[in-house]
């Protein structure tokens, strides 16, 4: 197999599908979806959506089966950003190389836009599978992105800030709601559409857990050793914050190392599933050694 | 019929329905929780869901077949407002007579209680419905609270504000986006839960469109007309913020006229509906009349 060529396909594929499964930018109101458009677009890894198509051909989802659930995440996905970098949370200018969107547009847009985002997510999987599918995957996004995982990590990381005894139990807990939560969905979103059993989506679920700790953990790693314009974001706030974050808590090596070892733990579990999931290996893998 | 005990039957059991349905303020995160509960609870007139809950029981649906759904209305609709009253929206102090989401707590936490109670929505309905009901009733509330429907109707509210010149087209445009959607929406997906067949949900949608715009005028002219401390939010703030309202473009009188006029289509609307309907039609009625 030849990774970089499959990730490539597998991102073209995704953004294909926002181009499709996203209103135009110059549908009433403009301003809104180009809003929209303009986070959706920037680009990023498309991380979630990836392991979400992947997870899905595994299971030998067919064609394009699981494009509207993979643009249906991203949305989620870059809501959350937006709302993030909003002045009353992060309060941040830059994101992906270009200005943030309450930056490039204003504050109320933004927030719109990211609203508008999220409600999208779950029209298109209601609009594009049928019953017990659309009813098993919006209650996953939904569980995920809920105030008991996604949101509620977002929560807690806020409150973390203004803590300058936070433990390791804490800060995993945030990092398993902020970040894993969502990479956890998108394996288990595409094990649904691949039709997964009950087995194969706890290795799933086990898998998507462990490669989101491992992600969140080289995220705090690359925060406090890599400039901004590697990134493409402001690198080195988290510290500037006084966050709660692995590097913190642990040090650089051992972040690193407990990284590794989370990637270890996702890929046992990626082994168990049936059929080909060498890409899925190896994309978890290649997260581990990301240098942005 | 005793019109106000039916209604106070509703409205309690909307209130158990959201002290069910939504997570408890000690859920940890228990600030964002806290948060969630502190808006919806704060009474309201529960309008949608009420509307909703008596749809279905017009239809046949037993019991509390309806509440996941009347709650998941309300949820989208207290988010709404939370959001609506940020300061980089409305910047609102006041709300049902209580300090906005954003005084009693923080922008932040308003900010993501808004998200959670919006994403709460799609994950009661779909843990709630089997497959089929739940994917047509998320897909119904997905269109009605989108970027085309109600947050399209902010968003061109908002644009609107720096317009001098608005026609009535625009502002009709706003206010069937803006309002009617979510009211379309909370009847005809009562409808669904009871199974009402597609003759049926159009009455409901077209009795849905004119009972919102009615709903709407009749907003403006109370904004108009009537004291804060009456209508428990900020009064006046319209002619201030100089919004694009039925009041400034037709005057007091004749924006009075026009809610009558759809108050009574929209009472056409359910007279064609099968099985009983006098307590939807009472409603119609009174919320005409409201003078809050």
């Amino acid at each position: 197999m030849d990774f970089a060529a499959e990730l490539k396909r597998h991102v073209a594929r995704v953004e294909r599908g926002i181009e499709q499964y996203v209103p135009r930018a110059d549908t009433r109101p403009a301003r809104l979806h180009t809003a929209m458009r303009y986070s959706l677009e920037a680009g990023g890894k498309r991380l979630r959506p990836v392991l979400l198509v992947a997870s899905a051909e595994t299971f030998g989802a067919r064609d394009d089966a699981a494009l509207p659930a993979a643009v249906a995440i991203e949305c989620v996905h870059t809501y959350s950003l937006i709302h993030d970098d909003l002045p009353c949370m992060d309060n941040d200018d830059l994101r992906r190389g270009r200005p943030t969107a309450h930056k490039a547009f204003d504050e109320a847009t933004a927030l719109l836009a990211g609203d508008a985002l999220l409600t999208h997510a779950f029209a298109l999987l209601a609009g594009n599978y049928p019953g017990d599918l659309a009813r098993a995957l919006v209650r996953e996004l939904g569980t995920a992105a809920g105030s008991q995982r996604l949101i509620g990590g977002q929560m807690e990381d806020l409150l973390a800030e203004k803590k300058t005894d936070a433990t390791a139990d804490e800060v995993e807990f945030i990092h398993l709601h902020k970040t894993a939560a969502m990479i956890e969905a998108a394996l288990v979103m595409g094990g649904l559409v691949g039709g997964a059993d009950e087995a194969a989506q706890a290795s799933l679920r086990q898998a998507g857990r462990h490669l989101g700790l491992a992600f969140q953990i080289i995220d705090d790693v690359l925060d406090a050793t890599a400039d901004s314009a590697t990134l493409g974001k402001t690198a080195g706030k988290d510290a500037r914050a006084n966050k709660a974050t692995y590097v913190r808590l642990h040090g650089i090596d051992a972040s690193r190392r407990m990284a590794t070892e989370h990637t270890a733990t996702a890929q046992r579990a990626l082994r168990e599933l049936p059929g080909e999931h060498v890409f899925l290996e190896a994309l978890a893998q290649s997260m581990a050694q990301r240098t942005k």
